[in-house]
């Protein structure tokens, strides 16, 4: 009889967002007049850039033209889109990331778990704990990981607690690993990484020949002219870092669907009897064998984020969300909540109160208050004890459950 | 140092697509004034159909409106698609599927090496010869297979030769096999299977509990009233198969993006340990961890397949691919040459002439006719002296690339 892939019995409960989604719908059910507020995953709420749908329906007409109809595209998207990522995403920033480098996709989360396809079973992987629980997820059904105990908690996995006391920057390990996540701004807490510790991963993974997956989905969120964007900004990192970006949060593409993934030619790994291979080579195998290329359609309009209009409407959408999470924080801070993040980041960080768990205040604001939020111990159990509130939302709806969670709490 | 998957070492050369456009560029480069006609790759030519042009522009402007637009959408697909694909291509076809069972994703090619991740690494697996390459490429990857000989064939696959000989049927297994690709109409050949074959197929997985992967891309092409378009039409087929669909090549979607699979509740495997786990529960956990549900724009507009205006427009698209695929058959059959398929299907598939090799052949109608064709060797090396030409072009491209090649040949 067919075999299945046992690992996925080794994951926990469900994934933590259906999760959530199945308890607001029941409580949706049983209250169908509660107007429940939703700041819990983090999805966009604003419209898509006129820009981006501009040169989206410009695209449809291409479609409809028989000179200029686009059947499969690269599967490493379109040069025309990866030329001005290069240039204004990186070179603009004095990283030498080129465009050959950058291979286009349909979102990061499926980049994040599909980069374990070219990766070893045998890799020593690091995780902060919180953690956005698709790289554990991944590595779980990968069959890099043993079981799961009762806490969520993975053995094999190398987990690096990160939490107020250290200020939400995990200590580097002091054995070696083979392979990092590391996610800045972050998702769940907001922090963000000085040069400085990013400097000493990008030196701790030359140091041992380990690989940094780093995640900056968010990076555009940054406020603070001293933090850097990506982690090719930080000297070295083209032998040690893959990075991670998406069009979701920047441009509110989340149910349109782009994003992209730059490998360095310059970064290797090693094969079990000790040959070098480039990575490279082996994520465009990948691609081009398991992926056939982002839509023409949304490419265009993720081009289109490039252009002067484009940048001017992705600056305001990001404003505007800045101002909500600046709402989120001042009024809970002014309620006596202990609050993290929100400042180069969509996300606040809330200490729960009256040291409830973070599955009981996420039930609590969602019974007295109709708010969604995110349990900080669904992102790890070093997240117990916290809760994310998300700043993607209307100004009225983040104005209206603040008052109902402070009249409350 | 980090690890990487060294199976992708097995790998041979390249993906046989790139390595055709290798050989094109460069004939291209050196040869600025040919007028180079492309009948290799099995891409769509033709304008993408009205009505899916119209109801993406609708779902863009939808995305400008804060009350209409869309965030992250189900990682299964919008529940309004996956209702019209149930309902209109299997239930009025007598198949019981249900629209649960049906996951919308942003390519087939994608599904087909992604459903490996749910399936254990120590499977028995079958595929025929030829074969569409990323069926054998995925398995090599995921570690399924042992190492590739100078033919291109991998230890631990079970090679089934399909040609003329055996009317491009292949024989089923004496000894047993518990993982079967399917391809019908075929990709490469252009045959179909009766449903007779179909259900000794169904019948021999139902008592081996083996499970069948069953490619129906090109379903839209067929002309023959007699023969299944769904495996679903057979008897028994939702305990042992899984289907994979495409809007690729009956609605002109390769440069758009969407396809769907079809995993039936009822569909079971085993652990190591023989406990029985279904195959829904764990696709359904996979698309929901590494994946964020296909585009809601590129979703509009495969439902507008489902029109009346939709489908009358892609049945008019289909119908001229079909009337080339004639054209091609008839003029090749006059110059002597031994065609088969493209009758069910939009690839003829053709036996070199003078006993050249398949790929010496594409050289010659490369140099000779500046035709754009694909060697059959690089399906399989049952493939070798033949060829594939794809119907997908232009009528009057076809029409002088089939004068080229029968004036030469």
């Amino acid at each position: 009889m067919v075999r299945i892939n046992d690992h996925y019995l080794k994951l926990k409960a469900g994934y933590l967002f259906p999760e959530i989604a199945r308890r607001v719908n029941a409580f949706a059910e049983a209250n169908p007049e509660a107007a429940v507020i939703r700041l819990g995953i983090g999805d966009v709420t604003e419209p898509l850039p006129e820009a981006c749908r501009t040169a989206m329906t410009q695209a449809i007409e291409d479609m409809g033209d028989r000179s200029r109809f686009k059947g499969y595209g690269p599967e490493q998207g379109y040069g025309w889109l990866r030329e001005k990522i290069a240039a204004q995403d990186f070179q603009s920033r004095g990283c030498p990331v080129d465009a050959s480098e950058i291979f286009i996709s349909d979102g990061s989360k499926c980049d994040c778990g599909n980069i374990l396809d070219i990766l070893g079973s045998d890799n020593r992987i690091a995780v902060t704990d919180p953690v956005y629980p698709v790289y554990v997820d991944t590595n779980v059904m990968a069959g890099n990981t043993g079981d799961g105990n009762d806490r969520g908690e993975y053995d094999g996995l190398r987990y690096l607690p990160i939490s107020a006391e250290n200020n939400f920057t995990a200590t580097i390990p002091s054995e070696p690993v083979d392979l990092i996540y590391l996610c800045f701004p972050n998702n769940p807490t907001g922090a963000v990484a000085s040069r400085e510790h990013l400097q000493a991963w990008v030196d701790y993974a030359r140091s041992h020949g380990s690989l940094i997956l780093f995640d900056a989905a968010y990076e555009a969120y940054i406020t603070d002219p001293a933090i850097p964007h990506s982690i090719y900004e930080i000297p070295g990192a083209r032998d040690c870092a893959i990075e991670f970006r998406s069009f979701s949060k920047n441009a509110g593409f989340t149910g349109t669907r782009c994003a992209f993934t730059v490998v360095p030619k310059t970064l290797t790994g090693k094969t079990i009897d000790g040959q070098i291979v480039e990575l490279w080579g082996l994520w465009n195998r990948r691609q081009s064998t398991k992926f056939n290329g982002g839509s023409y359609i949304v490419q265009r309009g993720a081009e289109a984020v490039y252009s002067p209009a484009g940048q001017s409407q992705i600056q305001a959408l990001i404003q505007f969300y800045l101002e909500n999470a600046a709402i989120v924080r001042q009024q809970l801070t002014a309620a006596g909540f202990s609050v993290y993040g929100g400042v180069n980041a969509p996300y606040v960080w809330v200490k729960t109160p009256q040291g409830l768990s973070s599955w009981d205040f996420f039930d609590q604001l969602l019974q007295r208050c109709h708010v969604v939020g995110t349990p900080g111990s669904g992102f790890g159990s070093a997240g117990e004890g916290y809760f994310r509130i998300s700043a993607f939302n209307s100004r009225a709806n983040v104005e209206e459950a603040m008052q109902r969670i402070t009249k409350e709490f």
